[in-house]
C-alpha cells in the first residue's frame, strides 16, 4: 500500500507543478525554489525533486549546471522552430484525415468559417479568433496521432505565452482558411496539406521578420 | 563543489541508462530493476531514480501504476504515428533548407546517391542502407531546428528497434531519393518537400498494411 500512495503522490505533485507552469504561476526564466514548492504543496522533498526532473525531460524546465533548475524561456528562435514543426505536423495530420476518415468525421472540420466574411467587426473578430483556434485544434484531434496531440499541448502553452491576438490579420488568413476547407470538402488531400503548410509558414515568416527587426534595433 | 559533483553524476547516470536503452542492453517491455542498476553503475539510489524519472518525461520509460517502471514498447500504431510525423517534420526541414541555406550547405545533401544504380549487389545494398540513414540524418541536422533534432534522437532509436534492413526495397526508394536530390539541386523547395513527404508516407503505408495483416491473421 505504501507504494501505491507514493506513485499517486508523485503524479499529483508532477501535475500540480506542470499546471503552475502552464497557468503562469511559475514564470519563464524563474529559478525553481524547491524548498518553497515543498512548503507550498505540503509534501516532502522527494516528489518535488522527481517532478522537476520529469519536467526537465519534457522540456518545460531546464537545468543550468551549478545554478539549479529554471522555468524554460522560449525565444523567437523557439517560436520559429515551433511554427515550422506545426506546419509539417498539422499538414500531414490534415492530409491523412482527408485520405482516411469518413465523411461524417471530415464534416467536423468544414463548418468553422462558413459565417465569416470580410471585413470583420470587433465582435466577429473575437469569434474568428476562437474559430481559428478551434479549427486547428480539431485537425490535431482528428489525427488521432498521440505524439502530435501531446506535442500540441506543450506548444499551445508556448503560443499563449507569446500571443494576445492573431499573428496575421483575418484579411490574409480567412481566405486561406476557406481555401483549406474547400480542399477538404473536395477530398483533395495533397492540396489541403499544401495550403495548410503555406498557412503556417507564412506566420513563421512574420515571426522571423519580427525577430530580424528586433535584432537590428537592439 | 559538492553540488557540481552531484549534477555531473546525475547527468552521467542519466546518459548511461539512456544509452543502455538505445543499444538494447535494456529491452522494450523490460521492468527496470533499480537495485540492479544501482549496483551495476556503482552509484547511490538517488541519481538512478532521477534518471528514470527524466527518461519517463522523455517517453523512453513508462510508469505503470503500482507495478513500477518499464522500458517503453513501441507498437505498430506508434510506428505509424512516427512515420506520419517524420514525413511532416523532415518535409518542412528540407523545404526550409532549400529556401534559406546557401549552396555550400545544400551541397552536403546532394551527393549521397550519386554512385548507386539498380540493381544493387549485396555490398552496395549495405552501402545504400548507410547512405539512406545518413541522408535523412543530414536533413535533420541542416534544419538547425532543435526540436526536430531532439525528436529525431528518440525516433532514430525506435527505427532501430524495428528495423533490421529497409522497410521498402531500393528498387522503390533509390529513384525516390534521386528525385528528391534533383529537386534540391534545382532549388525547387516545394517539390523537394512534397517528394520527401510521399517517400515517408509510402513507408507508413507498408507499416499500416503489415499491421492490418497481422491483426487479421491473429
Amino acid at each position: 500500500m505504501q507504494k501505491i500512495k507514493k506513485d499517486a503522490l508523485g503524479n499529483l505533485v508532477y501535475g500540480k507543478i506542470k499546471l503552475m507552469i502552464l497557468n503562469g504561476a511559475l514564470k519563464p526564466g524563474q529559478k525553481i525554489n524547491k524548498k518553497e514548492l515543498t512548503e507550498q504543496l505540503s509534501v516532502s522533498q522527494t516528489p518535488v525533486n522527481e517532478a522537476i526532473i520529469r519536467l526537465t525531460g519534457e522540456g518545460l524546465i531546464e537545468q543550468q549546471e551549478r545554478k539549479g533548475f529554471f522555468i524554460k524561456i522560449f525565444t523567437y528562435q523557439d517560436l520559429k522552430e515551433f511554427f515550422a514543426i506545426r506546419a509539417g505536423m498539422e499538414g500531414v495530420a490534415l492530409r491523412l484525415c482527408v485520405e482516411e476518415q469518413p465523411d461524417n468525421t471530415l464534416d467536423k472540420l468544414t463548418h468553422f468559417f462558413d459565417n465569416f466574411s470580410l471585413p470583420l467587426d470587433e465582435n466577429e473578430y473575437k469569434k474568428y479568433l476562437k474559430a481559428d483556434q478551434e479549427f486547428h485544434q480539431k485537425i490535431i484531434e482528428l489525427s488521432r496521432n498521440s505524439i502530435i496531440i501531446n506535442f500540441n499541448k506543450n506548444f499551445d502553452f508556448i503560443m499563449k505565452s507569446y500571443q494576445k491576438g492573431l499573428i496575421r490579420p483575418p484579411e490574409e488568413t480567412l481566405p486561406e482558411h476557406k481555401a483549406i476547407v474547400k480542399a477538404v470538402r473536395n477530398r483533395d488531400s495533397e492540396k489541403a496539406q499544401q495550403l495548410l503548410i503555406e498557412h503556417h509558414l507564412k506566420s513563421r515568416k512574420v515571426i522571423k521578420d519580427q525577430h530580424l527587426k528586433y535584432n537590428t534595433n537592439n
